[in-house]
């Protein structure tokens, strides 16, 4: 498994970062999404009925790219699949929302699912334009 | 053409913003790159020697993201099909370098060169997660 390096720890702390899924039509799907580092690994608690778990349920080959916000000549990009686990007691939907003081299942719908994705690196490039 | 909604019209002059490409490895690539909002397109400045450029030579369906500086629930998402033309004598890579006061080519090594790349939306997505 690839690392995230010392340089750019800090990074896996930060409040947003923006994931690259690959849609049916062979464009690249970008948003920004909440994340937690979580247990070594970054993980996303997403909403079944969206078109971007859609995507990474049938290509799991994704992008998580996560800027500096303070400086965005400093970020981490890390290339990695998308594995997907269930969250049927919104346990994890609960841990992530913990990090903004937010509720993430308020806007679910009645029949939404929550899935906890694991980003497994692949690839792993940080990037520093100041060095 | 997909048009750029009046509502977000501010950030075709933002500073950064990332570029998705899609690898031979089918993984999505993404970086932060520098662009220029030019005659109602978004195009960049781009040098043949990096894995994005041939990326899109080879696969031309890309992303591009533009998220506001000041507020990351406001962002643009750009898919779409990008178009390469020459830049023999850099004038293009010269404009580009104006908006940031900087000379893109400082780092071209010799044998590099330029192509001037446009990004001709098909799907424009307008993000504000306050509304």
């Amino acid at each position: 498994m690839a690392m995230f390096p010392d340089s750019h720890q800090d990074l896996l702390d930060a409040p947003i970062a923006s994931l690259t899924t690959i849609g049916g039509d062979g464009f690249p799907q970008s948003t920004l999404i909440w994340f937690l580092h979580d247990g070594g690994e970054l993980r996303l608690s997403l909403n079944t009925s969206r078109l971007k778990t859609r995507n990474l349920l049938r290509r799991p080959q994704v992008s998580l790219l996560i800027v500096d916000p303070a400086d965005p000549m400093r970020y981490l990009e890390v290339r990695g699949m998308a594995r997907a686990q269930p969250d049927p007691d919104r346990a994890f939907a609960q841990r992530v929302g913990a990090k903004y003081g937010a509720d993430l299942t308020a806007y679910d719908a009645p029949g939404d699912e929550r899935l906890v994705v694991t980003i497994e690196p692949v690839n792993v490039y940080a990037v520093d334009m100041h060095h």
